[in-house]
Formats: structure tokens, C-alpha cells, sequence
């Protein structure tokens, strides 16, 4: 629940390729070489029929809980669903928040169980609640394998994601047609969206230059990404993480993206892409980005956001909370978030 | 969460008056003689603030749960959001369910929690999961001094509740038409039913015989229903309760209700109203209706729907969950649902 399952798998099969023992607790339908534990046949967001999934997630968690002595650690990616059923083993816990922490609903909860240890996915998403019992940050990452260094020479840029004005598609449009360049759209369109698209989009896209190619799939990713001139990442909110930026990096595609959340911590300015304020802004950066070299893009997608990376990052955090001992201890202890070095 | 607040809060004073020991976990500004134990100020549906009341009651159940051994018994209201907590405590539990129980994903749950010793609020509630843990049904109930028998002589039909296609207003609306008689509908309209009060319902309260005033208060209550000729409950889904009916029956008024979910159960022919299966059988069984006398459906009331009677039915069903010992051994108990005898 509000992770990103691709993240959580990526994580969950390079354990098992180190040699560790993992138990996911997932849907049925889950590839992956860890044992499985399913409360359900089918992922709980492509099932029709299920219109509610908080069911199914008490009975994972239950299922877990009469099982936790089986575990040395246990690794939630569930919000804060989990909390009071295992607040008195917090001990052999570690959560990640995946979901943006700036809601009011969310304090009272992270107070009361302030014994629970917490990983942010970006040092920005912890802005709105500091006092946490955060016991590091974990950027995330991806197999090397997934992509590959694209060329780049579609002729286009791409933004890709969903409608919403969050992501601010309009900007995106904005920048491409002031740069006089073609722009890919590869985006879904949630039913909650559907107004903003139809009244605020749809209009802009009827610029010849403007392709908009619905939602793509995992396996169109690579060639859309990698055949991009760049990604144009114009958020209008505090955006958590942002997959797309390292994704777009593994396939060695530059990215220009607007100063928001987690942006400034995966982003470096001159060698994977460019940060900026406004639209103008963004307009300027083009040529500079798509001068960039494209295999050192890539080279510091291997660097930064490998799922080794992420893995090790994760397994340092694992020996923290166990070595904690008691929570006033590893409240306490300040530690570095690992993917600082990068 | 599921639950009317007034019934639980009936429930909580009349137990409290009959000198048992309670502590009510509800929000902070609840009006009880009980011990209140409150996770926030407002009651969550009445703050604006509040967009998610998850992680309140969260609060409340891992409070709850820490405090478990002081308690004799627990009496759940929250659906099935403490399953898992007190799964192990379940020999000390009773959940009453408030809610439709047809939803597909509440199945898994009641599967995996078979423990847990459950209340239907209706037998035709419980028709989907007859297989449930169930030890009872328990009839809503309300303080006899609420409302006092109407005289009935406004000159006009009711409907309360709200605006939405389950609860029919356009069959409300046809029949009084049809009657020849002024109806008053006193309804809020939910966020989510806006548009079907645009397109199906306003057009129709074109009618000046039709008066709709919104929706009203606790406060005044009593006169829009003592003063009205009939309530009309034309509802198209299985409703669990329906609390209206018995509000209507407090204040001597007699109700035409539709044989849906539980209203067999509560409406008794001849008696209290009439119950039909259609709009022209409802507009035929007015004359009957409307002749019934006033006296006797306010003394069926107070026989049949005392806060008292709720509270009794309540601690015999507490005594059978401390009685129980095994799981086995409850389970396989047959209970009948005590407000049968009505």
C-alpha cells in the first residue's frame, strides 16, 4: 500500500540474489523468487472486483504477526496500516514510508507511535515531519539490467506518468512548443483526473507536435525513455521520490526538472540533468541538457540508484534497528542517510 | 466507524444508568456519562480538517488494546478495523457490524476472523454471510423520552434521509403525487449524489406540493415526524436497520415502507404501517395507513424499540461471550436473536 510494487519487488529479489531468506507478503499473482505469503490471488489494484483492499492487507498482516517469530526483521511498505499491530515488536521492524507526509492526519499517528523505526525515500519528504523516528533515507533504486544507455535520438521530448495537475502536463507542453520540439505524452488518466484532462489538456493537445500516447506499458519504457532527447519533469508538488528521473537516468536520457521534493537530491545539475524554477527557465536548459554525455548519465545511474545500492542501504539500516537494543537509544542516534555518498 | 453515532451513544447512557462501568472511546467533544477516552477534539465526520479517520481510530484501538485487561467485555463498533489487534482477546469481544455485508471483500475478512463474536443489526442483515461468527441479532433501540407521540396533523407525507438512489425520493415524490397529499422532504445531499439530485430529483420538486427543506437536525426531528400523516420509506436496497423507521414509530407516525433488508422486521402490518412492494401499492395502503392508531404504534415503540430493550439484549449477549470459554464451544451455540420476541 502506497509503495511503488516495482520498487518493493526490485528490493525483495536482490536480497535473494545476496543470500538472504525472504518472505513477501504479497499478492498470488507475485513473481518472485522469496517465499510467498498471498492474502489474495490477484494484484489488489488490477482486480475489479476488489473495491476495497484494506481487507486484505489486515489479513496479511495478521497472517505476519502470528508468524514474526520467524523473522529476524520485518520490512513494512504498508503506511501506517501495521502500527499498533506491531508496535511492540518495533524492534525487529523497519517501515518505508512511500506516500507524502505533509497531511495533518498523518501526525497524530506518527506521535503515537513514535516507537516505530522509519526510512523516507528522500531527506525533502521528511520536511513536513522532522520529530519522526526516522532511522535513515533510502533513495531507490533499479536493477541494471531493466535498462539500457538509449540513444537518444527520437527527435522528441518525453514526459511521461499521469494527467494530473500535480505533474503539471501543461508545462511540459509549454516548454516543448517554446523549444520548438516534438513532445511524447505516456500517461494515464485516473478516473479522479478525468475533468482536469478534458478541460485543461485535451485542448493543448491538438498541436500536431504534441503526441499523446495514453498509458505505457513496463516493456515500452526502455525505447520510450532511452529514445527521448530529454524528460521534462515540471512538478507542481513536493513530489516524495520521482522513479521517473532515475529511470529516465538508467537509460542515460537527461532530465530538466523543477525544483520540488526530492528533485535536487537525484538530479545533479551538469551531469544527469538540470534543476530549474519556471517554464523560462526550463525553455533555456534544453539545449544545455541535451549536450550532456549520456553514457555518464548512465554511469551515475549505476553509481547512485542501483538496487545494490538500494539493497546495501537497506541491509545497513536492518543491523541499525537490531543493534538498537531500546527505542530512547536508537531514537537517539543520528544516521547518516546512506545515499548521501552519491 | 459504520456506526450511527446516537445508537451507540443510546446505548452507552442507558448502561451507564443501570450502574455498569463504561469507558467510551470516541472523539473528545462526545457527551457521555461514561469514562470518555477521545483520540481528537471533533467528531471526525464534523471536522473539515480531517480527510482520513483512519489513523484516529488507530489511535483509539491501540489505546484500547493496551488497556484490555481492565475491561470485562469490549464492544466494537468500528467494523472490522480491530480484528487483528484483538484477535487474541476475541473471547472478550462482541462487534456489532452496521453496515451492508454484501460487499465481496468483506468475505475474506469474517473468514479469517471467525473468531470474532459478531452482532447483526438485523436478521436480513446478516443473509449474505449467514455463515458468520454470529451470536445475535440486536435491534436498535432508542430513550423513550427522544420523542413523544405526534398528533400527525401537519397534512403532509415525510421522507428523511437522504438524497440518493437507494433510498428512492422519486418513488417518495410519485406516491404523494398520486395520493393527492403534500410531501415534505427533509434530506442532505451528499457530495457523491449531487448529480443525481440535479438530473433525477430537482426537476421534480417543481411541484409546489412538494416541499424540500434539506437536511434538519436532532432537534427537529420530533415535530417534522410528529407532525407528519405517514413517513414513506420506499427504499430499493437491502438497508441493515433503518433507523427512521423506529424514530417515525417513537413519534406515533405510521410508516409505508418497501419490503426490502430488514424492514419486515421492524414494520409490523396493520400495526405500525404497511409494507409494500411497489408505488401503486403503497399509494393504495395511504388510507390504511394514515388510519392507524397513533397511541398504539408509540406503545409498540416503547415495547418493541426502548433503549432499555437494546441495552438487555446487549448484556445477555455479553454474558453469552463470557460464558463461551472455546471458540468451539460459542460457535456452535445457537442463540436466538432476542429481539425476535417482538
Amino acid at each position: 500500500m502506497g509503495a511503488p510494487s516495482g520498487v518493493v519487488s526490485y528490493l525483495t529479489e536482490e536480497l535473494v540474489r545476496q543470500g538472504h531468506q525472504v518472505t513477501l507478503f504479497a499478492s498470488g499473482d507475485s513473481k518472485t523468487r522469496a517465499i510467498l505469503r498471498a492474502s489474495c490471488s490477484r494484484a489488489l489494484r488490477l482486480d475489479p472486483q476488489c473495491k476495497d483492499p484494506l481487507p486484505y492487507h489486515f489479513i496479511s498482516l495478521y497472517r505476519l504477526a502470528q508468524a514474526a517469530d520467524a523473522f529476524d526483521i520485518i520490512h513494512f511498505h504498508t503506511d501506517y496500516l501495521h502500527f499498533a499491530l506491531f508496535a511492540h515488536l518495533w524492534g525487529k521492524t523497519l517501515t518505508t514510508l512511500h506516500g507524502r507526509l505533509d497531511l495533518p492526519d498523518l501526525r497524530p499517528m506518527l506521535h503515537e507511535f513514535a516507537m516505530m523505526p522509519l526510512v523516507s525515500i528522500s531527506n525533502a519528504q521528511r520536511e513536513p515531519v522532522p520529530w519522526a523516528n526516522w532511522y535513515g533515507t533510502v533513495h531507490h533504486g533499479l536493477p541494471s539490467n531493466l535498462y539500457y544507455g538509449g540513444r537518444g535520438d527520437g527527435g522528441y521530448l518525453a514526459f511521461i506518468g499521469r494527467i494530473c495537475p500535480e505533474k503539471r502536463p501543461d508545462w511540459a507542453i509549454e516548454i516543448a512548443r517554446r523549444a520548438g520540439m516534438p513532445l511524447t505524452v505516456a500517461a494515464k488518466v485516473d478516473k479522479a483526473d478525468l475533468a482536469y484532462h478534458e478541460n485543461r489538456i485535451k485542448p493543448l493537445l491538438e498541436d500536431p507536435r504534441i503526441d499523446f500516447i495514453g498509458e505505457i506499458g513496463d516493456g515500452e519504457k526502455g525505447a520510450f525513455l532511452g529514445d527521448a532527447a530529454a524528460l521534462l519533469f515540471p512538478i507542481d508538488w513536493p513530489e516524495p521520490f520521482g522513479l521517473t528521473l532515475i529511470e529516465a537516468m538508467a537509460n542515460g536520457t537527461p532530465v530538466i526538472a523543477f525544483r520540488r521534493g526530492s528533485v535536487p537530491e537525484i538530479v545533479e545539475p551538469g551531469v544527469t540533468g538540470l534543476i530549474v524554477d519556471s517554464v523560462d527557465e526550463a525553455v533555456a536548459a534544453l539545449p544545455l541538457a541535451r549536450a550532456l554525455d549520456r553514457a555518464a548519465i548512465r554511469r551515475r545511474f549505476e553509481e547512485c540508484f542501483s538496487v545494490e545500492r538500494m539493497a546495501q542501504d537497506y541491509l545497513r539500516l536492518y543491523d541499525a534497528v537490531l543493534r538498537g537494543g531500546t527505542a530512547g537509544a536508537v531514537m537517539n542516534a543520528s544516521f547518516d542517510a546512506p545515499s548521501a555518498r552519491c
